[in-house]
């Protein structure tokens, strides 16, 4: 809190912080952000280890989280850096620390394309895509204002109907653009197919792939009569990074949930048939407090609308939080107990046995973990049933 | 920002804070919130009037808006408090001016019964409910250990299925212990029904009432005859406030979304079979801007998942921004311009006569505006097509 001469004073437990360092879990006020830190490591040493034995880099998608914290230990454990959409999420990781970034988007308006150019004065390399020859010359000159060199990727258009240049003689006319540019230097391209992500089977985002890694191919071709050489072909997410990875035409694969994992994603099989949440550990949990038995069968807790996206499906109860010391979370889902509906600041909880009792924390596992962080400005860290850490998601609310 | 020492500077344009005062509206940094001062203040006017007409007061839902200078406004144009959801918004409140708040919802985390029962000692009348007699001896003695007297009403659950006492006895029953703790003041009963606001006519509206109507008046009846006088009957909300104000049972209503309005509440009919958005103007909107144009008949706007939310549909196009010194925004909906899908960050806009270009300001309206709000830091408020003032949202995020 700041007081009237703005300066600030220490966090308030309750106000502005969900958490203190050393509290138990059934401590922690109500609803937030919850990591499961031996999870998360997990998943971090995993996805590193998939991408090594790919040989393709790991460029950890910070959009998901939002958090610098976070992404320095996704670096630490073997990422070359960040991607993110938007201009002040990039400022938000350069600020935090992060010395890689690259904005996996269309930057287009002239204020945001000079802040993005103020970006490598501090110290971090940036790179930005565009999808349109059209975008170049705006791009260009912010650099050249600046006095710095931008790298800078051809968006690709790979089924998805959003952004990207719509075939290989768009990709190479935006390449051209930014290789004749002084204060640009073309990188290569991205091709980025968000829908196929979340298809329920592998065999299913394969074909899916099949478009992806066709277009991708035709317009390399396309570049490389050119003689335009593209250093970096970046995509893929955590559906699909296998296919990325191991298609041979991706230096770089663009995950982001698997660090944490949401109720959608853990739903998807893999190559085995294997749902995808028994490989990668859900770890990102809101932590809700039971606040009404007034009806038996119902319980109603203090996470809503306001607490946790809903569009990509209602949480999934993981269980009743444990006694400080116990390791995971009482498993509830064999009674019956599942959130039902959500509203604002209300989530109604199936109850048929009455097991839940007043006051109890329950971790839910968010349909979308993406949406999810952006709605918190705490990630609460935590071990063995004790807080271990408290990260700021910086760039919550970052979306200009 | 704050530097090193935690000192804050002044706010940065496009990272903190997405507009300056005086701004030409095709400026402002997207997406984010602007709010059309006019219609607003019209809004205000209008249900001040219907309330003081019906002869109730008019007690705003703070948790639409989650800001201080909003509520602030509100009440100078004649509503008699605030009502929200959580104790850190009535925190926020509190801190920002606001000196009555009732919490319509039921508290029972020690640690937040605390805080709230240290908010009368910051100058504020506070109120709160409950729904079972069981959830009054930790409230007396949160109230007692601060020295304070609370004011309490019983929430009557009344058709939701949420929280709230489910029938006179229980009423009762709650009451009594309230009346008997020296700390706690009875102060009478909320009956508020979120699930039928919603309702496309006002006979269906009109029809679930009737539960509404006929649950509050048992309990009333029964309370009257224990010697327990309701001081205070609360309730409703922008779909239902005539019935209530005109029930005579109820001494309050609980409005919040006429302020700003929103798709879903803008398509429901009044009892004349108008829509509600002819009487009470849309006033809030996702400013957004166009970022790509890669291919015929689609735009792609920076304004998705992240800055929108889409609980109760997707938003609706308001209109093109209009030059400096205009009125209003330009309609494309006739030229068949829809919003057709939202990502994380990307919103995909139907554009059929490719009318729409790059940089180009939108003006959408969301589906449910309390969710969306709660996505933002800021209210930019705009007349004449500049910005005329800045109001932070307070209590964003505070949902503990």
């Amino acid at each position: 809190m700041s007081d009237a001469s703005g300066n600030r004073g220490p966090l308030e437990v309750g106000y502005d912080v969900p958490a203190a360092l050393g509290m138990a879990e059934a401590e922690i006020q109500t609803p937030c952000l919850v990591v499961d830190l031996d999870g998360f490591e997990k998943n971090l040493a995993l996805m590193q280890a998939e991408a090594d034995a790919m040989g393709v880099a790991l460029r950890v998608h910070g959009k998901m989280h939002k958090s610098p914290a976070v992404a320095l230990r996704q670096i630490e454990a073997g990422a070359v850096g960040v991607c993110c959409q938007k201009v002040s999420e990039a400022e938000a990781f350069v600020r935090g620390g992060v010395r890689d970034v690259l904005v996996s988007n269309q930057v287009r308006d002239p204020a945001k394309l000079d802040r993005l150019a103020r970006l490598p004065g501090q110290g971090a390399r940036v790179a930005v895509c565009v999808d349109a020859a059209a975008a170049v010359g705006e791009l260009a000159a912010a650099a050249a204002r600046h006095g710095v060199v931008l790298d800078v990727l051809v968006e690709i258009e790979c089924g998805a109907g959003r952004c990207g240049a719509g075939g290989p003689e768009e990709v190479v006319a935006a390449a051209r653009a930014i290789a004749a540019a002084s204060s640009l230097r073309f990188t290569g391209v991205q091709a980025y197919q968000g829908a196929l992500q979340h298809r329920a089977t592998h065999a299913e985002r394969a074909s899916a792939f099949e478009e992806v890694a066709g277009r991708t191919r035709a317009s390399l071709a396309a570049l490389a009569a050119e003689g335009l050489t593209c250093a970096v072909v970046t995509g893929g997410g955590t559906g699909s990074y296998a296919l990325e990875g191991r298609s041979g035409l991706f230096t770089e694969i663009q995950c982001g949930s698997y660090a944490f994992m949401d109720a959608d994603y853990g739903r998807i099989l893999d190559e085995s048939g294997r749902r995808l949440d028994a490989r990668f550990r859900p770890a990102l949990f809101v932590l809700t407090a039971i606040m009404s038995r007034a009806a038996p069968g119902r319980a109603v807790c203090d996470a809503g609308l306001k607490a946790l996206a809903v569009d990509s499906g209602l949480p999934v109860v993981h269980g009743v939080t444990p006694p400080p010391g116990a390791e995971g979370a009482t498993d509830v889902a064999g009674l019956g107990v599942r959130y039902a509906a959500a509203s604002d600041e209300h989530g109604v909880l199936e109850d048929p046995t009455d097991t839940l009792r007043i006051n109890q924390r329950l971790r839910l596992i968010p349909g979308h973990c993406d949406p999810t962080c952006n709605l918190h400005d705490w990630l609460v860290g935590v071990r063995g049933g004790r807080v271990e850490s408290l990260w700021p998601i910086s760039a919550r609310g970052k979306g200009f």
